[in-house]
């Protein structure tokens, strides 16, 4: 059997048959609905692209995958619990505050002290972009957080709720022993790229094929997240129990320009004969209402289940946004995801998550379960002062390749890798400044060579690193059964979970 | 229930609305695979647009579905009967000699002379171009017909042969009776648009739900040509009975615009385990070739069946391309169609097929089958000097608009309506001249309002009429039994025909 990097090389020779090949998969891909506006008319949908993707697929060992799956139920049922943890919430987002004005100005005099001091060799930061998009993030997470303890008081919490989680992952190329499994990321708001995922099995087979690499195509496995998404979904509706009720997207706008793989989601729910609007967050504000018994209208139309497919970022929101997602997130309306839910896929939940006996919290007599989510993790390293911290220094210094140097903030960016480790850990590994920072393993993912096809890109051998997404769906769905004649009206309290994992496998540069 | 003639007055004075649903009918199209090349690019399959198509479905009656269709299998029998009927086809086509150097200049001269006769008032003719058109048209049946005699001279015709046949009809509007279905052609080489047809109903049923037309969306038929047109290929590579052979799909180039729904059919033939390659006439020319026992062979590859998507016009051929055409139908390979089937679907044919008696000649023992068959017939009646074509002459005149007034040479272009007709037939209906002519019924489609989406092109109301096409595809194989025990070698020889209909609908402004 001929591996797909041999027939990149031979092929790669013969440019005629490549660009056939090349053509045939833009093709396949188009029929199957890999489809995008373009950006010249990114708000018009007369003329479309096709969403980046590669020429072949990329090799994901069995064992990965069947990992990735049976972790993902764990993962779902965390996140549910999160979702349903003030005191953890709390807890964890303490930090969280809203900032005020005062205290802006505060943080940012503080800052522009230390800036200088994070200036140093060909490790240069743009502290003030960094430093405004800290804010935001703050803001934003407390924001939402405020939203959650509103109606966490008010005792307003809708026991019906949509989860549709994406976990993603790298595999961690190990040359010492096998190569594990880590996460990359929890995607618990708008998870998207699901329905191009599911169409390119199609297209990689055929393309195999057309190739003459026949015993390889018979290792492309199916995807099938789009009718596993809706049929959560579906069920939320239903569980709703309205009839002439609808699922509500909520979406950026009509410019959105991948909005286009919603509407395979609404077809498929319209297929069910349920029916489906779109409204902006704007819609919400203007024409939206609640009433007395807090269902939730808009335009006339019950909506029986909010699919948020926008808010995900501090800046989807302007202040009208926000008295819309209070408006919704109070209402009766199931959500996918509720505020709960939605604060569960925080960047600083994931890294609390990560601490000593957090996850033994939540499932405290499930020990393989912790086990096999904390397998997951990449390393985390502590550099407060103390023989812990002392240890972590010595082992960055040992081998920096091996880890990234975080500042303990959110909002990404300022990595610090490889020699630049070693240079601030010299000069900071004595000074209390280095509780600034994080180690954490890095993760060094399989390079495979495959071919990237995106419009108007030339055509060459690139290599690449594929990430592997897992979706969960699942419906919560606290109900009471009144046993009357049993035992006089005592009432239970029934948790049910539906579990549907799916397999995404994105393969990016 | 709401026509969506009603509803079109109404959504036209909600721009909003209507654009929204609008964008809803293109993005669904495209999801389901209504897609094509942009004039921009023409040979790139970079960025795509949609192939025009109507955002209502257009009505037809269900009677005229369940007619076209039971018709069908006749007509699938009368074109595979002609086409293995080489008297018929030379009588039919007799006027179709080659023209050499020297007749072409008499008829030039010819014309000339006439060619002032052809003006007046305001119906005027483009002489020189329809002249010129007339004569390729010519050539290029001769030079099929010339391919049919050789064939048959050889004894080389292939038993097994697959029909791929689309009949066209309008139904023609009358006040004063039913409204009859008549056909307007019949396609029996590289029929295409199926692909199109197959996807517009799930956008439609979509578009009618979308607009709150819940009861209408349930009248939308599916449709599902393709994977019938892809049956019979498979059954004619099945037959063939070389595992490794493939199915050629003969097309203009990688530059033809509309080859993205090829795509589709060629997928599903791979997902039968059944090779497909692509090839143009210049390359079976440079690259093909005929092995002793006449099996078909390019790039190392036996060639099972031959697929025409492309040498349906005069200007799809150069001297080369002739060449490469006879090599194939020289050839053991299947053809769809083979060279008698393409003949058969000739204008001139359709022609004399209306003639009295001429059905009955395929159909000796069945008036029922002619009567159904005859009943599509538009009305088509002689101006031959006499009292028949003096009859013709004094019915024209009396009501010039339920007619059309034709040329009697192929190539199209050039009817006389109206009261053109009645000056004309006023000038010449004493004259020998008048014999250049035959007089037509006119079809007066339905028409219905809808709005016609195509790129660019401007949102509004238009009067449409709808062609109903209807695919037949069917595989014709001979085979020889031996009853060896039985009667002590005596053949039989059997006929199979296998008969699959679909329905296509397109509707056009």
């Amino acid at each position: 059997m001929m591996t797909t990097s041999e027939f990149l090389q031979q092929i790669i020779q013969y440019p005629e048959k490549l660009n056939s090949l090349v053509c045939e998969a833009k093709e396949c891909a188009f029929q199957h609905g890999n489809i995008t506006r373009i950006n010249e008319t990114p708000t018009s949908s007369e003329a479309v692209t096709y969403l980046p993707f590669t020429l072949f697929p990329s090799p994901m060992p069995k064992a990965i995958i069947l990992q990735a799956l049976a972790v993902q139920t764990h993962f779902n049922i965390l996140v549910d619990k999160i979702s349903q943890d003030p005191d953890f919430l709390e807890e964890a987002l303490a930090g969280y505050k809203k900032i005020h004005h005062a205290d802006y100005e505060k943080i940012l005099f503080r800052r522009e002290r230390n800036s200088t001091m994070l200036h140093h060799n060909n490790v240069t930061f743009d502290d003030s972009l960094s430093r405004h998009r800290t804010i935001q993030v703050d803001d934003f997470t407390a924001n939402l957080f405020d939203i959650y303890k509103q109606i966490q008081q008010e005792g307003l919490t809708q026991s019906i709720a949509v989860g549709l989680n994406r976990i993603d992952y790298m595999v961690d190329h190990r040359e010492d022993g096998p190569s594990p499994l880590k996460q990359v990321e929890i995607n618990t708001i708008a998870a998207g790229g699901l329905y191009v995922s599911d169409c390119l099995p199609v297209v990689h087979r055929h393309i195999l094929r057309s190739a003459g690499l026949l015993e390889e195509s018979k290792y492309v496995q199916d995807r099938n997240n789009s009718p596993g998404m809706c049929a959560a979904l579906a069920k939320g509706w239903e569980l709703y129990g309205q009839q002439k009720a609808v699922i509500l997207f909520l979406v950026e706008s009509h410019a959105q320009i991948n909005k286009l793989n919603h509407r395979v989601m609404e077809k498929n729910l319209w297929d069910r004969n349920i029916p489906v609007i779109r409204r902006k967050f704007e819609d919400v504000y203007r024409r939206g209402s609640l009433h007395d018994d807090r269902r939730f209208f808009i335009d006339g139309q019950e909506v029986a289940v909010v699919y948020y497919r926008y808010g995900y970022m501090p800046n989807n929101y302007t202040e009208e946004s926000w008295d819309a997602r209070l408006m919704m997130e109070r209402s009766l309306a199931v959500k996918c995801p509720d505020i709960g839910t939605h604060l569960a896929g925080t960047k600083k939940v994931q890294q609390v998550l990560a601490r000593p006996g957090v996850l033994e919290r939540f499932f405290p007599d499930q020990p393989q379960v912790v086990e096999q989510i904390r397998a997951t993790f990449v390393g985390l390293y502590t550099l407060d002062m103390g023989p812990e911290g002392d240890k972590t220094v010595e082992m960055a210094l040992a081998a920096p390749e091996r880890f990234v140097l975080k500042p303990q903030r959110e909002g990404g960016g300022n990595n610090i890798y490889g020699s630049a480790i070693s240079e601030v850990l010299q000069r900071l590994k004595d000074s209390p400044e280095r509780m600034a920072y994080i180690l954490m393993d890095k993760i060094q993912p399989f390079i495979v060579k495959n071919i990237l096809l995106k419009r108007s890109a030339p055509l060459q051998i690139s290599d690449c690193v594929s990430e592997l997404g897992v979706l969960g769906a699942y419906v919560r769905y606290v109900f009471h059964i009144h046993l009357m004649y049993l035992c006089r009206q005592k009432v239970f309290y029934f948790q049910m979970i539906f579990l549907l994992s799916y397999i995404v496998m994105n393969t990016i540069s």
